[in-house]
């Protein structure tokens, strides 16, 4: 079950960046990006991308830099992306919408193919063309479809019985949108996108910028 | 300008989210949490949570642990989260609508006054409530509010020519949604939610799980 190669988690969380940068130099029709250019597009200093890049990659040419195509192939191997994951997504909100309705999650292989909600206004509705189901059917699909991955987007309070049941059904990874940290067993992956916790940090630094709050403090 | 409390960012970053839990157990009628229990329900280790609130606070009593009721305020006050921050969203699309629908974000001082977009089919009509404007008001309605945050929900390719009018009006804070990445000058703080790099991070544990695609690589 390990993986072939052991990579520090931040470095981890690092490479998609350096892929989505890679895919738009492609598009502007550069073949080639040394790793100060690639450092400043992705907001990391050089040496960073160098020693990030060298985990998984050596094919970096002195005087000319990486090769564009072939940099990004591999990191799409590396990351998986190339493998189309099937996932549910719980929770048919105005958050849920914006998730299915997003198409730029195709070219990182998310292929949502069922959306459930317990709200019976909007089960036997729709969400991006995909039919909203009751979560009461959420083990039976996920189990018989053999999905892996879940997402979820219901308020804090209905999210840990929502990842129970989907750990129960064999999901093995769980991007998770609801402010609360889940309790899942060792094996499955939660990724909390914590939505609050981005505006806490940005409020502190409007905070400290402020000459009238921090003489009051 | 300075801050009068020096903080790591990852620290930072781990703040709002002990904010988050204590506030989910003062709603449980819990007067006291400990170290232990705090950092169980915050997915970080005991004595991270202590090194952690130790920057901010010297309240916590042995045997009793920490008191809810202040920590939760202090934590807040600490943050920034009772000053009502005005933000002006640009960008109403789907991912527009879930932000600025969500009533959750009131909790942090967000007050999203503004929605703006460059779709004449969109301007006129309204989002969550919300006029949505022509985003060529945007310079002179940031400035005149007196607006210092912006979130920008626009496609990639529009992201920094919207970052560029924010600076400019003098927003200090930007919450960017869209992938890609910002320059900005030193004294503003971009905060990336970059969606598809959680994906991918998911993805590739996915892929390290799957005993086939390992045989193969």
């Amino acid at each position: 079950m390990a993986g072939l190669v052991s990579i520090p988690k931040p470095t981890l969380e690092r490479l998609p960046v350096y892929y989505r940068v890679l895919v738009q130099c492609r598009e502007a029709g550069m073949q080639y990006v040394s790793s100060s250019e690639l450092g400043r597009r992705s907001g990391f200093d050089n040496a960073q991308v160098r020693k990030d890049l060298n985990h998984i990659w050596s094919g970096g040419r002195p005087g000319l830099g990486y090769e564009i195509d072939k940099l990004t192939s591999c990191l799409a191997d590396f990351l998986g992306l190339h493998n189309t994951t099937d996932a549910a997504l719980v929770g048919a909100g105005r958050l849920g919408a914006a998730l299915a309705g997003y198409q730029g999650f195709a070219g990182y292989g998310l292929n949502i193919v069922a959306v459930f909600d317990s709200d019976p206004e909007k089960i036997g509705g729709t969400l991006s063309e995909r039919p909203i189901l009751s979560v009461d059917k959420l083990a039976d699909i996920a189990e018989r479809l053999g999905i892996r991955m879940g997402i979820i987007t219901v308020p804090a309070k209905a999210a840990q019985a929502v990842a129970d049941t989907m750990v129960s059904a064999g999901v093995q990874a769980i991007w998770n949108f609801a402010p609360v940290c889940l309790q899942v067993p060792k094996n499955v992956l939660v990724r909390n996108e914590d939505l609050a916790a981005g505006l806490a940090t940005l409020s502190y630094h409007l905070k400290e910028l402020d000459p009238l709050t921090n003489a009051m403090s």
